[in-house]
């Protein structure tokens, strides 16, 4: 790279920082930059953080830059899907079209400051009323010299997992650019024959990339967008998207965006947003790849950038990934128990996600209790990261169970991360409930039959009361939540309490199994600037709610105990998600547990029966879990995974055809 | 009708009565029944109660009545859209496949107990590894002397309000029937060219004949199957159906479906599902239009029912609908406090809710606070209907605001549902649990500013303490869970304490608005067979939380003068969710309140400032709202309503275009 263009590079993260802290861009900078870029195929890779539904503020963002890229003469300033909306908005457009109005109007205040450059602005573009089909288009708008000069419409609609475009929009009967005075009005009927490029570019919307016939096996749709638009001979593919880290293994994409360049010997340009909404957190990394499928340049992962790129003179920066995004494409097909190579992508998407989530809603605080044991600890860490160790606040809550231990490695980690830090017994709310409750207990008996010999209730008491002195705290003190540290396994097997430790206003580890969390406990250790705050006792106890004592050892009772080792029990979720295992082929294929520790089969298959018989009964409280950070590739996140309370009674193992025969012919 | 007819309908009665206790069915009346009906045409209307994945439970159900429509020698019977799956299923077939492999295994055990009698059964179909689009087919087979005899699969995928059907269903490329052997490889590559119908029967499923083109004026969909079939000259159309009570007025229903029996001179079959599953609730009501249009049969609502009809000879009988499913048309389009042709309706729709969750998720009984205010009061009168008023405990928890009157008024109620009662007071837990927060307050106030002057924290103790209370019956007997009592304007202001009265295992009244409330209490008393079980001082008292102290007044606060009158907040909610209208038409047309209730211009701006303002910060409640039933045409039902927590600084006004000039070229 010569020195004019490392200097660019050099200056535009300079540009990146000031526009972050919103101060102004020096006219110096501005001067060499465009003395660089001017009029000479640049094209800048806007990958912004907008708010999901708020307008004015995307608007503002986006105005911001558009202005900066007319000031240094880019050719080109492209945004990621629904830039203007946020994606996702759900189905807040429908119930609310007062935010389509708007978009609308401030998409065409947004036209009338362009110059020379193109700017590509994604919005929701509402239809006729009675058009065909459903109300709105997920649209790209060209915007140059002060006028809408097209629009771009999706054509293909995800509607798996976390998305759900179809459930609003219409998919596109046209490829390409129609011209601007279709804007509101377009339909079949109403598809100009023009030219599907503008300016030699062909644009293209997220998921219209995803359906290359030879690049994948399996397509979700009959059309392929990019064939189409290849067929005009665009000098560049620009994709404006919006999509999740999770969502697809990055590996998957880079293939995928790299088959395409080479396939048809054309650039592409790839935007994806950055940022969290609600509980899906946007990697950014937008990148160019050259017509020989070489990638050219990538913005940097979970951070607003503004990344200058020269698609045909292969100008371009490649900033380093994040790791863990890079996983490649066989990685997940195979359950491992080796996390290390996805930690950083991991520490990334949940602060982001919760750092997100607290601005966006206006939080600012956070309270969370710290039992000492690992869940609460990683939340504390992590917290701390994400909105600042002043900003939470750890309350130590011992009940008589609580071993002096967990209290000193609590209160030992508040001070490593420099977290606010108290405690408070929870016992005389505990006796003072466990006396007001024995007494309505006596008395419900006398109408009840069925009280149980041995009860969760008095865990549950423990954890309720917990749970109240930090809703009591987000009362009581401004901008403050309480904090949900369930995980990933145990809530699979709802071993979590109601109005207890799975209470809070966010969520942020209810997508990280057990087994990744001890890995992720030591990666902080490692990388984070202050080194091994976690206190390394809190890494070895095995994790135990200390909320009962087990009559068999006398000891507070350990989880994987009641429960199964974690190992097997992650590996059985992993199995399920990733690779639709069932409850036959989970018995008959051998466990990475089963390599070091031999077990029968009577053993295995108590465990599996437990946990399809919990997870039945878990679903009612994944329907009510906080807000929280979607992170595997499958979760249990009710945004992404839905499936009906009362479908309690599945039987998980099927019947044979003989039972079946037998049982529809007795009468 | 003659005697044999009406007396074909007597005995039906007494078989679905039988059928319904599982005991079998006389010999004496299966011969009467078969001497009138057999091979002259008639045809079997099964509605069906279904639980979603249990497919052994659904196939033994559907076995059951297939057995005697073979028995009675009826020409067909119909079940309803995936009766072996139960509708709606969601991602639970994506994710665990097995029911799929089941569900098509039972499939083809009840073919081989069909004899001359055709049976329309709905499945899950899978389809081919790669087949091009998403994996499964909705579908109806054909079943009939031993075998399966042909496939009908869905075209028309509907993914608004509760429906998702396009998440994992393909759109069937084919209307009609096509042959068996495309089970489970059929595609658009494998239409073959035969009859679309099958023994003169029109057969399609469900939203396939929601889209005629001259019936409506907006069309979500390009095709009309229905249209389609008719081309072939069907003697009668059957359409298999889910649909639940909200989703359409019945009436736009019975319109459509007389519409299209007159316009293609050809009788329809409509065959519902019946029975709750989950947060919906579908009526039934299955029925049978002639070929001029004309209403020949239909069967009741919210009970499972097999109606034996002959379409040809209009021999059928119109069993009475509830009350409000025959809304007219246009009474949706206008706000009113008339409720009353509605409640019945409401009734049946919370009851089937109720006890649906309950028998299918394996739970007896319910315990729930009576405050002596509307809501628990309503919710333990729908309660004791449900579930019985042995399985309904009441539990009266006073604390120091608590009125005598409060107290008594519980009492009465409970004695006259005959539910069980005590009292327990919430006093020493409350002052435990302040002393304990008062402390620990201090101490996070050292480090923490921000503490608020007046808080909500008293207030939320005492419904926190009390949702403990109810949880920890519920975790000490068997088969119990405690209610959570919010109703839907209170939830729309996020009047509801998280962990306290918005908390529980079943949310019965969410999706009713409070002045519908009132009117409901009143039809309960006047309906039900014992009248009057709601004190009437109940009725009369302005609701309020009874948890703080008015300083204004020095009595308990009035929810109004905290929020504003109920009238106006639920005309608010009314005109969004059914008229989407925004802040601006809100200010600018007249309130049915105003009518009567002069106000200013900043009163009203006043009362729709803090509406917009408390919705938008309720957002997070509604996602942990617990399971409840969809009673309205919209709801905040999180599985019917899906809006980003972090759009809540939407700015519901909108601005002016200058403003987004100024706004915009500014620097």
């Amino acid at each position: 790279m010569d020195n004019t263009l490392a200097n660019l590079y050099e200056l535009s993260e300079i540009v990146d920082k000031r526009f972050s802290h919103g101060e102004d861009i020096p006219q110096n900078i501005i001067e060499t930059i465009r003395s660089t870029v001017s009029g000479k195929g640049f094209i800048g890779l806007a990958q912004i953080n907008p708010i999901a539904g708020n307008i004015e503020y995307n608007a503002k963002k986006i105005a911001k830059y558009i202005k900066y890229a007319c000031k240094i003469n880019l050719d080109l300033i492209v945004f990621p899907e629904l830039a203007l909306m946020g994606y996702p908005i759900e189905d807040t457009i429908d119930r609310h079209p007062v935010i389509v109005d708007e978009n609308v109007k401030w998409l065409k205040g947004l036209a009338k400051i362009t110059t020379n450059t193109t700017a590509l602005v994604g919005f929701i573009e509402p239809r006729e009323k009675n058009a065909e089909g459903k109300k709105y288009f997920n649209s790209v708008a060209i915007l140059k010299s002060g006028k809408i000069q097209g629009i771009v419409r999706k054509s293909l609609l995800p509607n798996y997992s976390e998305f759900n475009d179809y459930r609003y929009i219409e998919p596109s009967p046209a490829v390409g650019v129609q011209p601007a005075e279709t804007l509101g009005v377009f339909g079949k009927d109403k598809i100009k024959n023009c030219s599907k490029i503008f300016e030699n570019y062909g644009i293209s919307i997220c998921e219209d990339c995803w359906n290359n016939k030879e690049f994948f096996d399996k397509h979700l749709y009959e059309k392929d967008p990019i064939e189409e638009l290849a067929q005009e001979n665009p000098q560049i593919f620009i994709n404006c998207s919006a999509s999740p880290t999770r969502a697809k293994k990055e590996q998957l994409k880079h293939n995928m965006l790299s088959f395409i360049a080479r396939k048809y010997n054309t650039p592409i340009v790839y935007v994806n947003q950055v940022g969290a909404i609600d509980n899906s957190s946007f990697d950014g990394s937008s990148r160019v790849f050259g017509a020989d499928g070489e990638l050219i340049a990538r913005a940097k992962s979970f951070e607003e950038q503004l990344l200058i790129v020269n698609p045909q003179q292969k100008i371009g920066k490649i900033y380093p990934l994040t790791k863990g995004l890079d996983k490649s494409l066989n990685e997940q097909k195979i359950f491992t128990l080796e996390y290390e190579s996805d930690l950083e992508r991991t520490y990334k998407t949940i602060i982001q996600g919760i750092s997100d989530y607290f601005k966006k809603c206006g939080f600012k605080r956070a309270v969370l209790g710290l039992s000492g044991g690992l869940d609460s600890t990683v939340c504390a860490v992590l917290l701390a990261d994400a909105i600042g160790e002043k900003n939470v606040y750890g309350i130590s809550m011992p009940s008589k169970i609580t071993s002096k231990e967990s209290r000193s490695d609590a209160e030992e980690l508040a001070h490593n991360l420099g977290i606010n830090f108290t405690e408070a017994s929870i016992r005389p709310m505990i006796d003072t409930t466990d006396e007001c409750l024995n007494k309505l207990f006596a008395e419900v008996e006398q109408k009840w039959d069925g009280r149980y010999k041995t009860s969760f209730t008095p865990d549950n008491i423990q954890a309720r009361s917990r749970a109240m002195f930090l809703w009591g705290i987000s009362n009581e003190f401004s901008s403050c939540i309480p904090i949900a540290t369930s995980d990933k396994s145990e809530l699979y097997m709802g071993y979590a309490t109601i109005n207890g430790d799975m209470s809070g206003g966010f969520a942020p580890i209810a997508d990280v199994p057990k087994t990744k969390l001890f890995a992720f406990a030591r990666w902080l250790n490692k990388n984070r600037p202050k080194k091994n705050a976690i206190p390394e006792a809190i890494i070895l106890k095995k994790p135990g709610a200390e909320l009962a004592i087990d009559p068999k050892t006398g000891k507070p009772l350990i989880a994987e105990d009641a429960l199964m080792p974690y190992e097997f029990l992650d590996e059985i979720i992993w199995r399920i998600e990733n690779k639709n295992d069932g409850y036959q082929s989970l018995i008959n294929t051998e466990f990475v547990y089963e390599k070091h520790n031999p077990i029968t089969r009577e053993q295995k298959i108590e465990w599996l029966d437990k946990f399809f018989r919990r997870m039945s009964t878990a679903l009612y409280k994944w329907s009510i879990l906080p807000p929280s950070v979607i992170v595997e590739s499958r979760s249990i996140n009710k945004y992404d995974y839905r499936q009906p309370i009362t479908s309690s009674k599945i039987n998980y193992k099927g019947v044979n055809d003989d039972y079946i025969k037998t049982t529809l012919t007795s009468d």
